[in-house]
């Protein structure tokens, strides 16, 4: 299908705004109106621009407050709209969007409404222009799609549809099934948004807080499904209303909108395909007695053609983590190695080419490398994660798909001996290795690392279970386009998200995993991109690893000499007399800086290490009874013992 | 009365909190628990901390989801809070909040939870603490105060109070009157927090949205009358939990906070003595008739002794501009200056000891330093408003205001020879001069004006009518803070503020004015904090001048050679079709880039200089039929303009 977007989902002026939608690879726009009246262009310059740029105009938008009114403003407002369809035809754009009535002045008689809306649509016609009339979440007597299209059914004119926007639906809990009654030749637009669950006014949250599909919690494929499957053919475009994105680079803004496009397309085909493949399951149960006689005509060729939908390679299932890399400067890698020591890690092997070290401990698997993986340079910021290498069943597939969803690929091999690995670079700049068992360890990137090394390392108190999380702190700006990404590209599911009071401002975060399990990511962000954490390093990283004994593993380390993050004792205090810990369990969390949380049966049991040149920090959790959190209840007081630490 | 703020209303570790509570002059503080659990400071150090700092501990809080339970866990909920008594007579503090519940299991049986109330102070009174219930805006079954005292009054013991809390009542829309009907006695605290009027979940907009009294909607003044009228004697104290203010410098938000209930206890006197006037005059209407006896009870001795309030000298009431101050670096000042003659000023007069000029148009004064104000050096930045002098009836009366109201005063007069001027620095950094006319001219800041100057300038098509308003950049983190400075400093009222989509973001814009008058001042910011107004230099600034015919100015602006900000035909194309104007006031706006607004009768005429020096501009303005607004409709077209201008 062809994919546009409305040029108030992008900031800048309106050339940038074709510009970035352009290179993002968008098929056609939607003019919002206040975009082009504060243009310099020329309604024919517009023209001319998008052409250029391989952009259709697919929709002029809003024209407001037009019916349910007296014969003089209807007049006045028909002036009004003809001044509009003039313009259209020099921008060369042939639908626009009316928007129900918001006037308190206006009256709520369908009659009178539906019309208007025809005088509207006659009006229109000479010009060659269409009116697809939306009901807005908030409009004074039109609230609900079903209503919309009862006025433009009574209206009866060819060149009067309806506007479907996926917010104004969902967003007041209307069944949106309702919408497969309308014939989809009077389905005149698509307009799609997601946004989260906020509870706040509809009109407030949809200025502010809407969001490409994939990036709330609105099910948009099962919405687009019952829109193609009204028979809708028109473009699938995106109107999002977002304060961040007002405010954000265009291009990346209009690269992670058509990400988000192409996955919900994709999505919604395989949900057509299955619901197809139930209908002729149940064909074949309902139909077995009288055999054809070659005339029956098959309820199939009743239903409008299905639209092409294109298709993404099938998604990436991501299984875990194979390793996590870590990139240090030299004055910190002695610190780190020496926490990982302490946890039970031993340097094994060193890359055969490369300034990389591989430590293991149980299950979980360290680089730490002293070059930029990307840049292959020496590293010169802070210690802090670069890479996620991630298990997958097919690595070629995975970047196929990741590809495909704009992920800038990384180089490939330099040197023929080295292993063939594939990967690409995610928004935060954290570069993805996919990682696949290859018998001809021709992808395999264990193959590469075939120097014994010089066994460094402590000894563990118990086997580490292997990665269960990282923690990556996200620009303000990029929160939902990282969320997105690493939802899309490595096929993980977020939760519903915290926010969390950190000492120097509110924390947003939120974790993804692939239904509770490995890989496990979880996505931070200051909330109003202040703070310490925005500074120019960006925030504080971790990496935390699963054990079946905390404390086994906090007694080794503090065996090897380590000491854990300082929790206060005010926070045992509160413990002992907020749960039913005994007394000598909660005096041993405290001997060894573990913090405790519970949801239902599920227990967490967990600590930390101190911050390893400020930025990069290790964490041991132990998960028991099916806990699937991350202690974010513990956040608070994390970010507390780790602001006092820097200030001591 | 004592002033009070809670530790989570500003940022940092607890001790930081503390000091910057001292610092600004509070008198005592909330401790709210999860900044004592995060804090590696004891309890017992925290006391000594706060009694080094001179700061009481006033309350302890919040306990939580205690009442409306079974036996079984009333008695774990007892056992809870008996630690939580222990660990408050180590801190030194005597009442502890419990708000009610918000527990799903539990029950809405009032008789229960008034004993299980009643349970909780007797077990609270061997440790000397009381305890302040308070009803949540979102409680369980407890949402309201007049509901918290009836179980309180219920429960009858004497340590049990209520809590009251300006939000959790006035974000309901409940009535405080009936404060006045608790006794005194049975107030045990006090929180206050203002908000702005927004329309979301009570909860969300509590837990983000609180500001400071007369940073928001709320009538606090009526509230806190009707608290102090009951007999309160307790302290006032500001409980805010507000993003920005969580993310900010806590010494700076703690003065914002101590200048708001300053503020607020001086008005809540004033208040107080118009109540007292009015029942004096009503008691000598009534009580005509039968005369004393000597034995007759004053009503006046029944009620509890009205608490001392500390005032403030008198509200200032700025009359309106005396000057704007403009500094300009030397490559610049050209510019500025061709701005202010096309205009129709005239350079009058140079300052008797400083480079500064005083430039004349009609009734508007300019002055152009070539300094710092503030520091006396030569002004290195772009073009900026650097000062702003105000009319005001008596400057040194202004001035101890300003004082009390924590400004900083700027350094007085440094040669005997010049105006003794009065100024303090507003939270932006901007000047604030209050002028006073003086028959001595001891401070008449015109009196330095005695160097005739080149007399360079153009030649107005009409007079200027004077300055209209001032707009100012603020940074988004200081917003509020800025608005309360100017409010309660200058004595003007903001209005309900707009918020504007500008090319890269949206900005946040509120007007200040005295009625509508001037002196009017438009503050803005950007909404996220993002965008290229939040670098370094700040966001635009503009000074805008009245006229009684935009377009004569215009025209004379032309004839000096000047050309004004270009607004794209594609304005006066949608001008044209939607409203009544004529064909040739259109084209003639468009001719000289004058934009158009109208609310009911009222019309606005504007037009704009281009960019001067990259930050600072002019505006003309014409206000027919009582418009008061500020042309806000017209502000994303007028940035757009600007951001292609900045871009060519």
């Amino acid at each position: 299908m062809r994919r546009s977007i409305a040029t108030v989902s992008l900031s800048g002026t309106l050339e940038e705004k074709l510009r970035a939608a352009s290179r993002a690879g968008f098929d056609g726009v939607e003019i919002f109106e206040n975009d082009l009246i504060g243009s310099a262009l020329a309604p024919r310059d517009v023209r001319e621009l998008a052409e250029s740029l391989g952009l259709t105009i697919d929709l002029y938008q809003p024209f407001r407050d037009f019916e349910g009114v007296d014969e003089a403003r209807l007049e006045r407002n028909l002036r009004r709209a003809e001044a509009k369809f003039a313009l259209m035809v020099e921008l060369g754009v042939d639908v626009m969007l009316v928007c129900s009535s918001v006037a308190a002045d206006s009256v709520g008689d369908d009659a009178l409404a539906a019309a208007q809306l025809r005088r509207l649509a006659e009006t229109a016609a000479p010009y060659g222009v269409r009116i697809a009339y939306e009901a807005l979440a908030w409009g004074r007597w039109v609230d609900d799609y079903r209503h919309a299209w009862r006025l433009v059914r009574e209206a009866d004119h060819p060149g009067l549809g309806v506007c479907l926007d996926s917010f104004h639906i969902l967003s007041r809990g209307h069944d949106p099934s309702a919408i497969r009654d309308i014939p989809g030749e009077r389905i005149f637009f698509l307009q799609l948004a997601d946004a989260p669950l906020m509870p706040m006014d509809v009109l407030h949250w949809s200025r502010h807080h809407r969001c490409f599909p994939g990036q709330g919690a609105f099910d948009l494929t099962a919405f687009t499904g019952h829109v193609l499957a009204a028979g809708y053919g028109g473009p699938l475009s995106l109107e999002v209303f977002n304060d961040v994105f007002r405010a954000s680079d265009p291009r990346r803004t209009a690269a992670d909108a058509l990400r988000s496009l192409a996955v919900l397309e994709d999505e919604t085909a395989r949900a057509r395909d299955r619901e197809e493949r139930a209908r002729d399951g149940d064909r074949v149960e309902t139909r077995v007695e009288p055999a054809g006689d070659g005339d029956r005509v098959e309820p199939r060729a009743v239903r409008p053609a299905p639209v092409a939908l294109t298709r993404l390679p099938a998604p990436t299932r991501a299984r875990g983590y194979a390793f996590v890399e870590i990139a240090a400067p030299e004055h910190s890698v002695h610190g780190v190695r020496a926490a990982l020591a302490s946890l039970g890690f031993r340097h094994t092997r060193d890359h055969r080419s490369k300034p990389v070290q591989l430590w293991c401990g149980g299950d979980a698997r360290v680089l730490l490398n002293a070059t930029d993986p990307q840049l292959g340079h020496t590293w010169s910021g802070d210690a802090a994660v670069t890479a996620l290498g991630v298990d997958v069943a097919d690595a070629e597939a995975a970047m196929r798909r990741a590809e495909r969803l704009l992920a800038p690929p990384l180089p490939r091999r330099r040197d023929p001996a080295e292993a063939d690995l594939r990967a690409v670079a995610a928004p935060d700049g954290t570069s993805v290795f996919f990682c696949a068992q290859d018998p001809a360890e021709r992808q395999d990137w264990r193959s590469d690392f075939t120097v014994p090394a010089d066994g460094d390392g402590g000894t563990a108190g118990t086997a580490l279970a292997g990665i269960d999380h990282v923690g990556l702190f996200q620009p303000f700006d990029h929160f939902d386009e990282a969320s997105l990404f690493y939802r899309f590209v490595l096929g993980l599911e977020p939760d519903d998200g915290v926010e969390l009071a950190a000492p120097d401002g509110m924390v947003r975060s939120r974790a993804m995993s692939r239904g509770g399990a490995g890989p496990r990511i979880a996505l931070n962000a200051s909330l109003l991109g202040r703070g310490p954490y925005e500074d120019v390093r960006g925030g504080p990283q971790h990496v935390a690893f699963g054990c079946e004994d905390v404390f086994a593993v906090a007694r080794a380390m503090r065996d090897h000499g380590a000491e854990p993050l300082r929790i206060p004792d005010n926070y045992y205090a509160d413990l002992a007399c907020r749960t039913d810990l005994q007394p000598l369990t909660v005096e041993r969390m405290r001997e060894y800086g573990v913090l405790y949380d519970r949801i239902g049966e599920g227990e967490f049991w967990h600590f930390y290490t101190p911050m390893l040149d400020g930025r990069l920090f290790l964490e041991v959790v132990q998960r028991t009874g099916g806990y699937a959190g991350y202690g974010s209840a513990n956040s608070p007081f994390r970010m507390a013992a780790q602001r006092a630490e820097a200030s001591r």
